[in-house]
């Protein structure tokens, strides 16, 4: 077996964009029309391995945790966004250049322009530039504006820093006041910018013939979960736990998109709502992942400025309170063997703590796994967040829908406590339209309310005062008040969210970061290292030339490959078996078989392995056998290597 | 092996509608708000069933055809639109109730109105509703409007009969015209209707935050394979014929969609552009399809008032030109077995070829894939167009780039042509900023145009006239006209595209209606015998209750299934296994185990089949084994009744 050095090169991300774009991962979208910022389309290889990254979630996941899949609509009707608060809260604040009109994200300008002040001042000062900070600040590696040596005063530079740390603090009239007060302008055209306004970041469109409608287009899948709850619930029996599970297109009218796939207005997504009892989030099966090792970066060592990552082992970082619970804690160790699994390189993965003042509003505890990559730093590509009962409470507010769990008891519950009875008629007689108020405006007290109220009426009449303030004056006789016991047979409860939320895009393209590397003889030879669970194509056959002898065995072999559920390609293009394999390389296909004159006469076959370039030989039916458990992760090179012998023919040289 | 009789009771929708939102199929999304009309969300076993559906479309093509797979924006700005001729074309018309407001397709309302009225003649002069004809005119089989036993005239009915008949043909103002004239008044309300107005179907939106871009959500997704044709074409080394494909969602903002699955607003597809020369629409295994017999409905048939299906393989409809040629002819053929083989029934499928008139506005030829159901009748399913160059011109004329083929010809072409050469000095000179503009009106001439030019420049200057009117005179110096020699070694043409175009949300329908049926004995036990290709779970795992002592063995076999690729699911709901076994007919599983104390002492296991309730027992390996051979289609149940002896216990029956 030949060594393989992959790091002879260092990353070179020109190299990569060049090679996605002339192998066609992806594209610009309406790239003829002259593109649109954040919109792009998947060309084949792109196509197949998101598909097969999805495939392989499907597996991860919902099939082995029995989850419950869902496809909902991605046209939603307002009420439910006013509901789940996104209306008012999921925005950004912009700011317009009073010059050009070019609008900016007013955190992200000031972010950048003190930022280039900061290293102006540092070579200003002589001081070498920062190693790359990979705390939560650090989301953008790539500066966005160019730094000029500038040397500012110390207590200048504190106030700076200070801005920074808190960024995700300010308000849109705070970052007005920052700009103004720090003279911050439009940096690509030296124009001053407009006051900070708010931008919902959901498309807006319009249901029906009749513009009655207004509707939003879903900036993630959730919202189809939490609708569908009690349907969920009852198609599990009426148990808790479960986990619902959803692939699907969301959309985000981004401000200003420019980091590729990793901030884009269009995306799958793939989002499991894992529905748990709030007294308790154990997990049955987290003993299996207890002694899986994370990195983590919790947000105690965040808050105290700090970027200290810690190695544990799940088990103790859920026994030691870092993590919250056991099911969050299962899901991120999951998410961390998915992650491993489909190629992503475990020294660029860790698993961050959001601190309390960047979790979304419907959040009480959020881990993102961050992937480190060359456009965004580390970067969030899943979410796994404790939504608490949040949604289904807002859900159920809104429609007047119970969207509770309902235990029976082993036990039942026996308490006692204050009741109102009424005297029906006295009660419409006296109050008349009123009644119902009143009746309302009695037992919404508590038990002591309703105790002292029962002590004034046993005195003479009480008066009680409704929420929109009307005073009402009840005579002893209209209700009586007791203490008596009931007997609960049944817990009603809403249930806590555990969500884990993949952005397949953005690990698509660290995917493709991490696999990416070139040959050490020839720089400009790019290889896509993809795992073969992920691998756009499994198998590359290629005949000699496309002369018609070979036909009949490319044939067969394509379809005894096909039968055993090996994905395959045939390339007879007229290109040298050398440059034909090139090119799969740079598509990540990880085998390649060649079918020559020997191969007629003699029902042989050469294997080639991607990485090392070796070649092996055998018969057709060795070598389909062997690649076959190689695709299926079976067996791996090494072992293929025992079965087959070296091939050291001169044809099918690279 | 039970005889089973599956049509005991006629079809009920109502059971089968029932069946659907209790199991959770689909449901209105947004249930708990109150719905919104044509919105569906899929719940457990309507997404499996329609993953599966969609794994074994890619199979049936993407694989078996190399075909080069897309996914594409959804978010697309409006000038891709107003090329493809959406913005202008992509409209129905409208009324609105001049009382109530309630809007109203203009086409249906005429039709169901005055279909109503002949219906009320035929009950008037006692003639018995007319059988189902199988026209493209019965779209809707279902009554929308009630008839009432009033006779017209003769003539009366022959005009209502020939409106009928041209209903594709009107426009909005004479569908304005018509109801004026027959006094056609809104049948809900009895409300007058306003004129007809033309409404676009599709969403639109706003891209970016300044409301400059606007936006339409795609109504197909086939502009994202035009729009990529020339990366597609590079991947595919430059040779045609190929095909894109790509699944993915589309919306059309139906004006009243009141057909479940059959009309809605957000739907899933699944596109195929099949990419051809002009010249040669053979295809190389066309053979492989010629001996398919289909059910054809042609375009001659119809324009003569017939419905008259005729029966004929697909070589025999292509060699009677029947069907215009054989990539459209195997397309057909292909449609047809992807359709078998997710269980459509074969009785209740046709071929309907379009008529002129309903051609859509880029089509040059259309056959439907129609599928018979109790709501629409025989309803479109699979389009299968030939565009021909139409997306590929119209793209390429507004945006300038060229979406062409360039084919290396074997033997060069020679042709000699008039060309004009300039003296550029002079022209310049002359002209100066309208230099440009002449050469182009001279270049625009015709080889005729020329060589009159030619004529009139050797008596002395000769006069021009521009596209948009100006004069220019020319003086001999200025140019000179010859015919000369060209070889030319390079043929360039716009591929023409023949595209099968899947509704998957109608085909799901059409499935669970062809797949319905309830027990003999019990008309309240519901079946729904899918294929095992396409059910939402292949293997029920049936412990006799939720005893621990079962948890080892549940355990073993379901792990065993997954590793064996099989998709199993547990019920050790505390029912009997009669009742878990009924649920799941329901869900349209077709197998089912079952581990009693048989199982734990002897490590046998019961194997029951779905549509004839049989059961059969072995050894949990050759249980294992056997349903694993008949989940993969590679046994039948009589075959497994070879290996299994029948089962006579008394634990689990139904």
């Amino acid at each position: 077996m030949a060594a393989v050095n992959k790091t002879a090169h260092a990353f070179d991300k020109t190299r990569l964009d060049a090679l996605l774009n002339r192998r066609f991962f992806y594209a610009p979208a309406f790239e003829i029309y002259g593109g649109v910022a954040g919109l792009y389309d998947y060309g084949p290889p792109g196509s197949s391995l998101q598909a097969n990254i999805l495939a392989e979630w499907r597996r991860h996941f919902i099939v082995e945790e029995s989850m419950l899949e869902l496809d909902t609509t991605i046209m939603t009707p307002s009420p439910v966004f006013e509901a789940s608060g996104h209306v008012a809260r999921f925005a950004d604040w912009m700011v317009k250049d009073t010059g050009n009109g070019e609008v900016l994200r007013a955190d992200h300008l000031v972010k950048n322009v003190l930022e280039a002040r900061l290293e102006g001042d540092r070579e200003a000062r002589g001081v070498a530039a920062q190693p790359v900070a990979p705390g939560p600040a650090d989301k953008k590696k790539k500066k966005q504006v160019k730094s000029t040596a500038v040397k500012l005063e110390d207590a200048v530079v504190a106030e700076y820093d200070s801005i920074l740390a808190q960024l995700d603090n300010y308000s849109g009239p705070e970052l007005g006041g920052l700009m103004r007060t720090h003279k911050i302008t439009n940096p690509s055209s030296g124009n001053p910018v407009g006051e900070p306004q708010q931008f919902n970041l959901m498309f807006a469109s319009s249901i029906g013939p009749t513009g009655q409608h207004p509707g939003f287009l879903r900036p993630e899948t959730a919202q189809g979960h939490f609708l569908n709850f009690s349907r969920l619930l009852e198609f599990n029996n009426g148990r808790v736990p479960f986990a619902s599970a959803q692939i699907g297109r969301a959309f985000r009218n981004e401000i200003s998109p420019r980091a590729g796939l990793l901030r884009v207005r269009e995306f799958t997504m793939a989002e499991i709502e894992h529905f748990v009892d709030p007294l308790d989030k154990s997990h049955p099966r987290f003993s299996e992942v207890a002694d899986v090792e994370l990195v983590l970066l919790d947000k105690y060592v965040q808050a105290a400025g700090q970027t200290t990552i810690r190695r544990m082992t799940v088990g103790a970082a859920v026994k030691e309170g870092v993590i919250a619970n056991e099911t969050l804690g299962y899901f991120v160790a999951r998410i961390h063997a998915f992650l491993l699994r489909i190629g992503v390189d475990g020294k660029r993965l860790r698993f961050r703590q959001h601190m309390a003042n960047e979790m979304a509003h419907y959040a009480t505890d959020c881990w993102d796994a961050e992937i480190q990559n060359s456009v965004g730093g580390w970067t969030e590509c899943v979410g796994c967040a404790d939504r608490a009962a949040y949604d289904l409470t807002v859900h159920a507010e809104k429609t007047g829908q119970a969207l509770v769990v309902r235990q029976a008891l082993k036990e039942p519950v026996v308490e006692e406590r204050a009741v109102a009875e009424w005297d029906k008629k006295v009660l419409g007689k006296t109050f008349k339209a009123d009644a119902g108020l009143v009746t309302k405006t009695v037992e919404a007290l508590d038990e002591a309310g309703l105790m002292r109220l029962k002590g004034e009426l046993a005195q003479g009449p009480a008066t009680i005062k409704s929420p929109d303030g009307k005073e009402f004056t009840l005579q002893p006789e209209v209700l009586t008040i007791d203490r008596k016991t009931f007997k609960t047979s049944v817990r009603e409860y809403t249930p806590n969210v555990i969500e884990p939320s993949f952005g397949i895009g953005r690990i698509l393209y660290c995917l493709l970061e991490h696999s990416f590397w070139s040959r050490e003889q020839d720089v400009e030879r790019g290889v896509l290292s993809l795992p073969a669970v992920v691998a756009p194509t499994k198998v590359l056959i290629v005949p000699l030339s496309s002369r018609a002898e070979f036909d009949p065995l490319v044939k067969e072999v394509s379809l005894r490959l096909r039968k055993a559920g090996v994905h395959a390609r045939v390339d007879d293009s007229n290109t040298s078996i050398g440059k034909r394999y090139a090119r799969n390389d740079e598509l990540g296909t990880p085998f390649g078989v060649t079918l020559d004159f020997a191969s007629v006469q003699n029902r042989t076959m050469t294997l080639r392995e991607r990485d090392t370039m070796d070649q092996r030989i055998g018969s057709i039916d060795d070598v389909i056998a062997t690649v076959t458990e190689l695709v299926l992760g079976a067996i791996d090179w090494p072992e293929a290597c025992q079965r087959l012998p070296a091939y050291d023919g001169v044809q099918a040289v690279d």
